[in-house]
């Protein structure tokens, strides 16, 4: 059986709050043998009253080993089997630019290439242009029209853009046109079923469309596309657990994760002091907040460790602002681990509270990777963290008789 | 690969003998911040004596933040996914009453109503009659004959009581009956395979004929059915485990479910000191004795903290005699939690020995939540107890060459 049904079976009404502060990239590495981590070096006095009184441990974002991308690591938290619900790279690409994706859509990554006057790719990045060559390109691309289905073209950045074809039953098992090498021609789409060569036959009269508009423009002078995908189903938020979830986000592509699962992305402005300012304002209208963080796995990606380590304690500052709000349950994690060591997303488990006047307190007294692993939450899959929210906010009853 | 069939592979033959004795809901909370438990507060030096040679651990009763009921909880610890095998409302509260039911019934809980002259519920539960007249009342409908099933009508307590259909090919996909509101109609049952639709017509004929012998007998004077269930599938202890297993219960649901995987019910008392007598005596007969403690969740329920250390040091105090018998394996654990913090169960995992000279210490040195935390056992499916005490008890053998 389902846990999403179980849950479902099980909701009772219930007025309480839920805040889920998701500080991205938060798990980290020591530099040197024997040092601490970013979070064990940061000064985090609120965030260790909390963990006094809360339930700690390291969540696993999708299985051991495994470095999830911002999808993944979101769905997550959010109580998605990140292996059951997949976001294709085109949705993800079209989510990060804010394009309000459909049901009838599907997005697929695209990348202005060079090709020669036979048109074998001569560089498969177009010698990487700036973004503003990459606006005007797909501005041309724009105007372009293809019978097969509704175009939409958008740039993101450098030689990166997204198209997304629109209309009926258009499938997305569409392989990419990228040959992954110089010296060929990009490769014709061809879908797997009738509904994905609907989708690809759209993909190669816009490729070809492409060829003619930008003909003259090398080294931009065509297209290549991959990572085809359609919007993915999936039971939001509000259905699945009862609640009227709200999304306090900054960056695109977290307000689009938070969509997808039915949240209302809300205008949180642009720091985290506004953040805060708006969980206060649009305290009564919601029960289930999701807070969304970037800094702490920006100065990761960096390889920055003590900006990493001031932007937890900046994080931290602001713990008061949500406490005296008096949620039912506030958690405090991240969608994985970004250790300025690595300069990359990591699969190192998460630190993780879960405060609540009703969790089992663990005595673990301070917030960090070394410390959480002795928490009353012990290592468990990220996501299982919805229900133990729900049930620690009197959410969900008893389970049969 | 299911568990229970690659048991079945593994099982040789042995004389060795396990103890599973369930200390209903012995999972607490601290009442105050930085407090202890029940469990943590008892003063426990018999189960303490049995930590220091065992492994400890915390088990999850069906997953993270799931409140059990006694059916699932106890299915999981004799070694069923409780989310796979469902036991329905019906069949519950038959088995609490202590009908044997069989493999040809449907049971239903039915309730006492009292109806207007146009037939319209003004009271779901009769007024809450006492369990004399439930008794009185049963009597009547004890007379009844419906031509589609033989009937069994049981009291249970004030409004409440079971019914039961037997007869063949009865399904139980039938709604309930109740409208859950005054001022309408008892419902029709309908059922929704044709094996179903059998059960409502006899639902339907009972609830006729009910309210024809209860017509003067207002306020109850009509009936209505929920939780139509049938029977369970469940392989025996007997044949997936090759043990010949004795329930030692003294409250009639504990003995339903033990019958339910099919343990032989013995009487065992009515006290903790008559249930060890039974043991000593049963004791060559018999190789898996699962032993029901009902007192320490009935005190958590009534949220009295120090009733529940009172029967928590009562336990402690008859560990000696089972530890007498010399066991090859002693479990103690509990179906989930009750704090009394709560006054319910709860989803908090349930601190768990398991006592043998097979087993790896971990260095745990007192029974209690916080320090089951650190034990070998780590946090676990509740459901993997009994592979792990047939091992111990070195019924096992080795898997593939």
């Amino acid at each position: 059986m389902n846990i999403h049904d179980l849950i479902r079976e099980l909701l009772v009404p219930s007025e309480s709050k839920i805040v889920l502060l998701v500080a991205d990239g938060l798990g980290g590495l020591p530099v040197e043998p024997g040092g601490k981590t970013e979070l064990e070096t940061a000064r985090t006095p609120h965030l260790d009253t909390c963990v006094r009184e809360a339930i700690c441990g390291l969540s696993i974002p999708v299985l051991p080993g495994i470095t999830p991308g911002s999808g993944p690591g979101h769905l997550g938290l959010f109580g998605y089997d990140p292996l059951e619900y997949r976001i294709g790279r085109g949705i993800l690409e079209a989510l990060g630019i804010h394009f309000a994706v459909g049901e009838r859509d599907v997005a697929a990554r695209g990348n202005f290439c060079t090709v020669d006057p036979s048109g074998l790719i001569t560089d498969r990045r177009a010698g990487r242009p700036t973004t503003e060559r990459c606006i005007d390109m797909c501005r041309k691309l724009q105007q372009t029209r293809i019978p097969e289905a509704e175009l939409f073209v958008e740039p993101v950045r450098e030689h990166r853009f997204v198209v997304i074809f629109r209309g009926d039953n258009l499938g997305d098992r569409v392989n990419d046109t990228d040959p992954q090498q110089t010296g060929h021609k990009p490769l014709e789409a061809q879908g797997t079923d009738a509904n994905s060569a609907r989708t690809a036959a759209a993909a190669n009269a816009f490729a070809a469309e492409a060829g003619r508009v930008l003909q003259n423009d090398a080294p931009t002078n065509m297209v290549t596309l991959r990572g085809f995908a359609r919007y993915p189903k999936i039971a939001t938020m509000q259905e699945t657990y009862g609640v009227r979830p709200a999304a306090l986000a900054v960056y695109p592509m977290y307000k689009g994760l938070a969509r997808l699962v039915g949240m209302e992305v809300v205008d949180a402005g642009c720091t985290l002091a506004e953040q805060m300012e708006t969980l206060r304002r649009l305290w009564s209208q919601y029960d289930f907040f999701f807070i969304h963080y970037k800094y702490t796995d920006s100065t990761g990606e960096d390889g920055n460790f003590a900006a990493k380590v001031e932007m937890i304690e900046r994080l931290d500052a602001e713990i008061p602002k949500i406490r005296a709000l008096n949620p039912d349950v506030l958690i405090v994690t991240g969608d994985h681990s970004t250790p300025s060591k690595l300069r990359s997303h990591s699969w190192h488990p998460v630190p993780t509270l879960l405060w609540s006047p009703n969790c089992r307190p663990d005595h673990v007294s301070e917030f960090g990777e070394s410390y959480c692993l002795h928490g009353g939450l012990g290592q468990f899959p990220a996501r299982y963290l919805v229900p133990l929210a729900l049930a620690h906010a009197r959410r969900l009853g008893k389970f049969g008789a």
